[in-house]
């Protein structure tokens, strides 16, 4: 295998990272994955253990000698590392300072250690805080995350940029809205479902089940990060990821249960337009800049949800 | 002394921590001052000894438990902690990540522990990027740092909008231009200075000279800092501080040494726009919104280079 050939995707065994991963190798690119296993599942990496080009390797974003241990030979860094634990987050901001913030920090280190310049960075919309139902740019200005989730992604993006300029990183940055899809870790549809195999008669919400935002499937996701990298080459390059359809936790709840084909559900909603503090109830992302280049998302909100229930559902009845 | 009264100066042995310190004694307010004294020094705070409301703490910001110990009982928070020195960060990227990103995370940690809610941050006009002669407001985006200085600034200032949000800090943020005047640890005139005064004959500046900031008095500095905590209520405020004239580095040079009354100085000029990788040559930030509150400065760029001057020998040539 050509070690230029070899990608190292960083929490590729989570829910998109390992989709990511499965795509990498099908379009014929050495995989070396890099998780600890505290978010992400080695059952994910199963469909390509056998692939010659995959490998795994167990280790920690915190350690920076295991960093880069493992990323000597590879060629291009997918950094999908984050706390995926928002409830646990809210009473520990350390959480998402060292998982996200110092996780980071040691990605670049590591590359520069190495000499290895592309950087695919996945951040998210906390980076913008709370627009209400404007649409946001991806220029746009003031930027205030509300969480810490979203501070650390924007602290990310500043030391990514940084970086850039000192020592030639050349980075792609997604600030994706909600993706959903097949071997979830967590997100409101996963949860519901478990919640509703629990007791199938009952369904407590989060908020007043009016934060309405953007899903998207992760594959359509994927085809956005491969097409920006082939035809975006500033520095650094940033784009939002959605669609231009959104959804509210209501429609979703109720779709989740018609799936399930649960008739009688009691739906108790929380109270205040926010799930939890730190939420932001409503966003809606300006996708022009991907669209320039040529993408969009092939399901619109509420079909990726109904997909993803479809997804979710299928395999677990499998297995 | 009132414990509500009491304020808490982190880098207050620094320049402007100095500085901001005496204010704050002179307006009748306890002050703590903790500083590691790695770029502050115990002198600058000589002046402040006797007085009874001072105290005076040696301390690392880097130091959870110590900074927490040192910060009970007091009021109000200002936080002037950061590496100072540029050259070596260019080599290490780590010296602005600890003493910039870590740094600011600890001190909102300490704050949360004790429940202190207000916060002035001194940021910095690296946090933008580079605009150019373009004026920049303080909701500009993207914000591009292209030092890890300006990362640290703009992470810090992320998560400082998160805890915002999370645990009511509320918090007043300063991206200050070029602020000069006696006492100073760093910054190109105190250079020129150093270097004249070991070599009156030849002056080797950094970059070609056409570099063109605005300078800023720190006493100006602190009259906008006094005036935008009384009168600015939002969660989270942040300002833009320099004066609407800017001078050249070439100009800067000139000026020294006429103060020094050297007559034949051989300016040897380096190559390029920039003073070192990551200076962002030409800063011009907009200043309306203290202007509206009612700030204005009272010396122009060069008038403040001028006096920071006679300020600077006047200091050297009594001790």
């Amino acid at each position: 295998m050509d070690p230029v050939m070899r990608d190292f995707v960083i929490g590729g065994a989570g829910f998109i990272g390992s989709h990511l991963t499965g795509r990498l190798l099908q379009a014929g690119r050495g995989v070396t994955v890099f998780d600890n296993l505290s978010t992400g599942k080695r059952s994910f990496l199963r469909p390509y253990e056998g692939h010659p080009g995959f490998r795994f390797v167990r280790g920690d974003v915190l350690s920076l000698r295991a960093l880069r241990s493992a990323m000597k030979g590879c060629g291009f860094v997918y950094h999908l590392a984050a706390n995926a634990d928002i409830m646990r987050a809210m009473k520990d901001p350390g959480l998402d300072f060292y998982q996200g913030v110092v996780a980071t920090f040691y990605v670049l280190e590591a590359m520069r250690g190495l000499g290895l310049k592309p950087l695919v960075y996945f951040s998210g919309s906390g980076v913008y805080g709370d627009y209400g139902l404007r649409s946001i740019p991806e220029d746009a200005g003031p930027l205030r995350p509300q969480s810490m989730y979203g501070a650390a992604k924007l602290s990310s993006e500043a030391m990514i940029s940084a970086y850039s300029h000192l020592y030639g990183i050349r980075a792609w940055i997604f600030r994706p809205a909600n993706i959903i899809g097949p071997r979830p870790t967590h997100g409101v549809i996963y949860d519901f479902i478990r919640k509703l195999k629990r007791d199938p008669r009952r369904l407590a919400v989060l908020g007043d089940g009016s934060q309405s935002k953007s899903y998207l499937h992760v594959e359509d996701l994927l085809d956005a990060v491969f097409l920006a990298v082939r035809r975006a080459r500033a520095p650094v390059n940033a784009f939002n990821v959605g669609s231009r359809t959104s959804v509210t936790v209501r429609e979703i709840a109720r779709v989740v249960a018609r799936e399930m084909g649960l008739r009688r559900v009691r739906f108790d909603f929380g109270r205040g337009a926010r799930g939890w503090k730190g939420d932001i109830p409503k966003v809606r992302l300006d996708i022009r800049r991907l669209s320039r280049l040529g993408w969009s998302p092939r399901l619109n909100s509420r079909e990726a949800v109904v997909r993803c229930c479809r997804e979710i559902l299928g395999c677990e009845d499998r297995g």
